[in-house]
């Protein structure tokens, strides 16, 4: 190994090769501290073509690479094993913004850019880089890819999947195959990105990046409202759409219990309580005024529990502030047993009912908090006090995920919508996944990757 | 092979299964009448599970199969080849609308309906299906998917691809991989449905789809205006995506030749002439006259050689059935070498520029057409006219061809926008596109279909 740790630091500058404990104790723990892992180094190669070096030299050693972007995996997807015979590659190093095209609407950044600084460099060129995540400052385009993230805007935007253009990744035999064209249209042969967005690296290492701009809206409207039923807040997401079309970017829920969790930690930003809080937010170019007139409008012939249109940017912020608060608030409440799941919109009201009555009757008492991007059919569900006290809370796991993945598999839906698998949901996955569809992920794999090298131990 | 024959029509019914030479015809042929097979013979399975039956058979006989849906490829892409050993699966049988989800904006269909019956399916449930191609009354939502096909709601909805929540497919082996779940969100795994979405049928057989509803619009604003030049109508496109955001369904340009072709054949419906026109559509919910008023509003305020709204229903379909009649007015004019590219839009100008002159150095007198789709940088560029005469246009093919296609790639482009390869292009995509993404696509392909028998001598 010295022998491979020493071509590496020639590859990668010494100082960019961490090997003592208290160096690459950064990298190794997950952002939710449920994985620890004991890697054989980090590196932190400064360009494609270095990492395209790194990984010829590992092909040859056949040691396994576990890339690392802002290591915010909420499933420990790029927290390496405990073998200690694992390189993490850092690619924060790969932060350039290649290139802006305003014309064409596209933006070619590095893997290492955070979203944030996608999200800037967009916006000084007068353009709008739509995916927006609670972990923004520090998540990095690299991982937003690997694992499709979502947000906030997918309603109006799409995932990290359909706001890619084009993709440069090193192959796991360390050629490098650059497809950044920017194109909106190609049909010449298989779309070879789809293959790496979602993969969590293990299938290739992505490194750079087209992603799609839009035009920076000039307006913005946005209310919270309450409503009796989840029924209701579909209807009014349809109806919505139907009167605003696109200009509908965000449709939010919240339930009760998300509200409490909420009124206790920030109790003068709560407008009013209902069974389901909606935030409802258009964005358009053109004067804000218009807009907000219209939603005014459409909104006071809607019944409703009570509801709020927010007046000037400072309102509008403090309704966002609270969908912004929801994890950390839940955080100070205490643990719980998180869900990232997604069924078909119209599947929502009944998961919601079908799955907080078998709870119940499983734990007495038990405490759900529902909330999140109803607009595609995609709640973060979250359990706790399945007894008294939470002493034992992930004793009960196993049996909490049973009971809510058997509904969402029901209905349709997966137990992964937009965090990923990584190592958390692995075990799920092979559970729930039709064996069909994970034999032939395997089948790419072995194709692609035969010696097995990239990022192990994950789901594929 | 009587035995294989005796076998199948045992699986479709024996008055599905065509023999004879007359029965086989109108699937041998293709639509620009250019490729000419001779099968083995014409399966028409009526389900998938027969689909699913057909494709074993075909294994266990080494018969290879040539999916055909509308029989409208401009590639050749669903023609056999002249061996009298490929059996051609027409999928116009699998003809079911298996389900319309209002709440979830979904269309589930077999792969055989037609891409108008399924836009029809989701006007009678009050959503509109976006795609929009010249064919739609012929073509197939399976072949739809197997070319990821575009046409001129792309601006705003995005191509089939970018329009498909999930897949049916038989696998090359006959095992039927079922994702049509129909959510918006799911990060369990590697996207399969990516695999077959634009594969030409090389990689299994799509069955049927989930595909995504969007609101009907109850507005539209439709202009037709003049410009000075390509660069002007670049700039428009992307001011009026600012003013207008997605509420700009269509953004379609002519050049001046393209307007004498049209002139000639249909001089009524011409406005007037300019450079270049621009024909733009807005949509949206709502009342159309506040629509039509902020897009009166935005163009008075523009420099313009001319320009008209229109102002009822029978104006708009007059501007459109302009653009709906390029392509006959053209095949009236006499045959053109086609060409379906795309640039990155902001390359749209250099392209259009540093083409002609070449072209027009190497073949003094050519006439150029070009219109198409410029809000996705792709352009229907048809050349005719290379000698005195048209006698020998087709021997000029490969050169003018060469000379398109490398400006094409030199800026970034395709050479196959939204029509696919096929046949007809296999040889330049294997003189243009990056040898590494081949050899990538070839690997998967021989890791799904390894004996080969999917829709061979295309170009996989």
């Amino acid at each position: 190994m010295s022998d491979f740790l020493a071509r590496l630091a020639a590859i990668v500058g010494p100082q960019h090769l961490l090997t003592n404990d208290i160096d690459t104790a950064p990298y190794t723990l997950d952002w939710r501290r449920r994985y620890q892992g004991v890697p054989l180094a980090v590196a932190r190669p400064g360009s494609t073509a270095k990492v395209s070096e790194v990984v010829k030299l590992c092909r040859a050693h056949k040691v396994a690479i576990v890339p690392q972007g802002g290591n915010t995996s909420t499933c420990g997807a790029a927290t390496p094993d405990g073998s200690g015979r694992q390189l993490v590659l850092a690619l924060r190093r790969l932060n350039a913004i290649r290139h802006v095209d305003t014309d064409n609407n596209a933006l070619t950044v590095e893997a290492g850019v955070t979203l944030l600084e996608a999200q800037q460099a967009a916006e000084a060129a007068g353009r709008l880089f739509p995916l927006s995540l609670a972990s923004q400052g520090t998540c990095q385009i690299g991982g937003n890819l690997s694992t499709n993230a979502g947000g906030v805007a997918v309603l109006r935007y799409g995932t990290m999947r359909e706001l890619t253009l084009g993709l440069e990744a090193v192959l796991p035999d360390g050629r490098v195959l650059n497809q950044l064209q920017g194109l909106r249209k190609d049909t010449t042969g298989l779309d070879l990105k789809q293959l790496f967005i979602g993969a969590e690296g293990q299938l290739g290492l992505i490194t750079a990046a087209t992603l799609k701009l839009y035009p920076l809206p000039s307006a913005h409207a946005t209310a919270m409202v309450g409503v009796d039923d989840i029924e209701t807040a579909i209807d009014w997401l349809n109806r919505l759409r139907h009167r605003f079309g696109d200009r509908l970017t965000a449709f939010e829920v919240m339930d009760a219990s998300c509200q409490q969790v909420l009124r206790r930690h920030h109790p003068s930003l709560m407008p009013f309580s209902a069974p389901w809080l909606i935030l409802i937010e258009l964005s358009d170019g053109g004067d804000p005024a218009p807009l907000n007139d219209a939603l005014v409008e459409w909104l006071s012939v809607q019944t409703m529990a009570d509801g709020v249109v927010s007046q000037n940017e400072t309102e509008r912020r403090k309704l966002w502030t609270l969908r912004e608060e929801i994890s950390e608030s839940q955080r100070k409440d205490g643990p719980s047993i998180k869900h990232d799941i997604a069924v078909p919109t119209s599947a929502l009201p009944r998961l919601v009912r079908d799955c907080a009555a078998d709870l119940d009757q499983a734990f007495p008492g038990v405490r759900i908090v529902a909330f999140g991007h109803a607009g595609d059919g995609n709640l973060h569900y979250n359990v706790s006090y399945t007894r008294p006290g939470n002493a034992d809370l992930f004793d009960d796991e196993d049996a909490v995920n049973a009971i809510v993945y058997d509904h969402v598999y029901r209905l349709g839906g997966t137990l992964a919508a937009e965090h990923g698998v990584g190592q958390l949901k692995k075990d799920w996955l092979a559970r729930y996944k039709d064996p069909l569809a994970l034999e032939l992920m395997r089948t790419i794999k072995a194709a692609l990757d035969p010696d097995g090298l990239m990022n192990p131990g994950k789901w594929l």
